[in-house]
């Protein structure tokens, strides 16, 4: 595909500033891209790349300085480039309609149209899977789970029994869903296992992560809302319910029965004890250890977490600790020196 | 199922304080329990959910207030619970004794009697299965591998060459047992592969979650004790040793060499660098990262660890510095005052 | 196989202290090792051991005190215990060339001379394979993937397409290399899916470990270095660039852009934001939560991630705070003494 770059800002929405003439024929990053490319800059790291850049035009936010190349200026660039990649790139995950024959399917399987279900995978029994859902490579689909119209599979995810899957879902492989809660209970020595027989709902246009394991409820489910975004390697235990349009980075732990509100950023890392809630639009920094509930719209951080304010303001006082111990020190003999004075003042008036 | 709450007190062997004829259906957690279903309370921030839960009844320890619900008395409400479950849901997981058609097994393997081999299996040569072992879809099974009787494996777990499992394990899907343990040796610039030739034993009534990792040994072998449960995401490294009846919480990082008692808890995140001890019955706070060995019958937490003791008390002063650092400059002044006043007593003196 | 102590120092071409004529028949670690075996010691945990192996023979560092055991004495004890296990064990992992029948293969497939395919393989379109590659069981490669020469990749590994493996590469199972990576763009409320049409390239020489993910680039390429050695459980995020012979510990988490460099050391569960650099041979300790870039040759720690001496200081002196705070405390009433005294005597001189 080629276009000129005021046709490109007529479909995106945006103002062409510069020479609209200029033709762009791909789209790229701001280090990688080449001649004929668009790119785009938000993040201000990459400020100096605006000079060095190949790329014929740049996406850029309305406020942004003007550069010497032409540019697309725009409210939101993120969402510009993100049509411009795929206006140029089209969807590059093309699979093919219908049932491999190598697959393994159960009794009482319901399949919509338009449905791939690629070489090697396993459906079990009494599975429904609406329109266009596609199934990569060797998942696995367990008893009784309904996943909805198309929701994208990758390869090696694990489906465990009676899992429901939304619309529009993305699952990266390695996912697991529906893997036992982690429940025990203490018997003597011996610890015996709490049977756990809830399931995990997965809200529409949720996208679940590479590597991530969510846990089945003990009894109930284990909720993720519509909307959220789940990176790789993410734990989250049973029974936990996750809001709706909420973010958790990767390698993120959520203990069992927590609760996460809508609008939540979790960044990378960051583990959660169960029980608590952290509420609608929290922010909680990346490694935090949250032991206790957060309220909606606040921002925390550290271990244990604190309102971020007072993390940083802990951490800036911890800094001036080594100083501080020193002049500490002094005062202290300058102190003794007034004692020792007034003990001699004392001592002279007595003679 | 159905049955009235004494009876089910007298199978439970718990003792029944209100209408023991209510009829019980079902079992759930109690945020989720509807009309028939009997639930446990245990965790004090639920005591909130006895007031409005629907169960018909709860099952309570001996020494917790009684409620305006029937409930169930008995010493440990948990393992009740747990009783309860299997009593109403039965065992969720069924699956066909037999060895589906698309498995691929190798040479030289025996396999018990009543054993389960799903589909898309593979086995590989001189295998041993016990007796009622299941291993469900696209399991990877390992040259020489042994598995003990009654032994559940879900789908997509590999066990690597020479692995050998005890009777009763659980497996969730994703695991990795018996990966190449992390060893190099340092040639000038280049890292040379220390070939690890040692392998995984796994004792019996283990539980390993989603996703874990344990690696072989280099050489000997990588020991998971009897008794001891393992959450997801968990990484062993080559060369670990877990004693018996552990509990090994999500994503927690467990160095090469490294030796972890009987009775031992790490919680969530935890961190252990390799070739240290922590002792028996020991507990390790979440995210903490420990260094050192830990003795028995401790407590530690934080970076690095220390006894649970220490790390509040050092956080707890650490809160209280921003305050110390003002305060100490006002000291200072005071004293500066004190000096000046000196100074000046002793200049009027001299005039 | 075996042979005299003296015959494999020659061939380590290290120097027999001792009776050079102690048959050796195995290789084993220092705590493992039976009659027969040669064992090495480095790590100064285990000198106790020393005295206390079964082993017959010791490998020993140059400057290493003597034992009572025959020992060789060498440069490098690692990479002479390393070549003694290859010499004593051989290669374990043997496989089968050819392609197994139950393997899927794709359009277009070029595979290179003694390729294994194992059971359950699925091969895209498109894919080449260099001589000696080896897929284990249940592998999935994508679309137009390459495989160099020699690469050994363990049963359940996920490649998505367009990636890109060098020569002599490890993959251990369940890793995912190529995976979207995490980029959204917000749109309201909601997240929007940031296409993810970039790759991943993995340099000659590099391990990968068990369950590690890889996410592939936006646009361009995230890129391995070769010789790189990453442990269980690591997460790489989008457009990462790692550069050669650098080791990554189990359960790193590398945030989009970031740049790691040339020999670098990540310890185990280290956190990295997105968009910075770590300088050549920069060494960040376990743990450690890394907000900016860290410049070559340094090493940091703590969170958030300071120089290892820095951090170590502020904690040495977080320990002496309680005590402090008591200090203070008492220095305060000294003062307080001092300015009573002084307003006395005022006081007793305006009598």
């Amino acid at each position: 595909m080629r276009m000129r770059l005021d046709e490109l800002a007529e479909i995106l929405d945006g103002v062409v500033v510069g020479d609209g003439s200029v033709e762009i024929t791909g789209v790229a990053g701001i280090r990688e891209a080449q001649e004929g490319d668009i790119t785009f800059l938000v993040n201000p790291k990459y400020e100096s790349y605006a000079a060095t850049t190949k790329a014929s035009a740049v996406i850029l936010a309305n406020d942004h300085k003007r550069i010497s190349k032409p540019i697309i200026q725009i409210d939101n660039p993120y969402l510009a480039f993100l049509k411009a990649v795929r206006l140029f790139k089209g969807d590059t995950q093309k699979v093919e309609v219908g049932t491999h024959p190598s697959a393994v399917i159960g009794k009482n399987v319901k399949v919509g149209r338009d449905v791939s279900i690629g070489p090697l995978v396993v459906i079990e029994d009494d599975v429904v899977l609406g329109d266009n859902v596609a199934l990569m490579a060797s998942c696995f689909v367990g008893p009784r789970c309904r996943i909805g119209k198309g929701t994208f599979v990758y390869p090696n995810v694990t489906l465990r029994e009676d899992v429901v899957i939304g619309e529009r879902v993305i699952i990266h492989s390695g996912a697991i869903i529906g893997s036992d809660g982690f429940g025990f209970a203490k018997d003597g020595e011996v610890y015996r296992k709490i049977p756990q027989v809830g399931n995990v709902e997965v809200g529409d246009d949720v996208e679940i992560g590479a590597n991530v394991t969510i846990d089945r409820a003990t009894t109930g489910t284990t909720l993720i809302g519509r909307g959220t975004k789940i990176d790789n390697l993410v734990q989250i235990g049973h029974n936990v319910v996750v809001g709706e349009n909420s973010i958790i980075v990767a390698q993120v732990g959520i203990s069992g029965s927590t609760e996460i509100g809508k609008g939540v950023t979790l960044a990378g890392q960051v583990g959660i004890v169960g029980h608590i809630k952290i509420g609608d639009y929290a922010m909680v920094g990346s490694q935090a250890g949250v032991t206790k509930s957060v309220p909606s719209r606040t921002r925390v951080s550290g271990y244990p977490a604190a309102p971020h304010e007072v993390s940083k303001r802990l951490h800036a006082s911890l800094k001036r600790l080594p100083q501080l111990l020193k002049q500490f020190k002094e005062l202290d003999k300058r102190v003794q020196g007034l004692e020792r004075e007034k003990e001699d003042a004392e001592a002279s008036k007595d003679d």
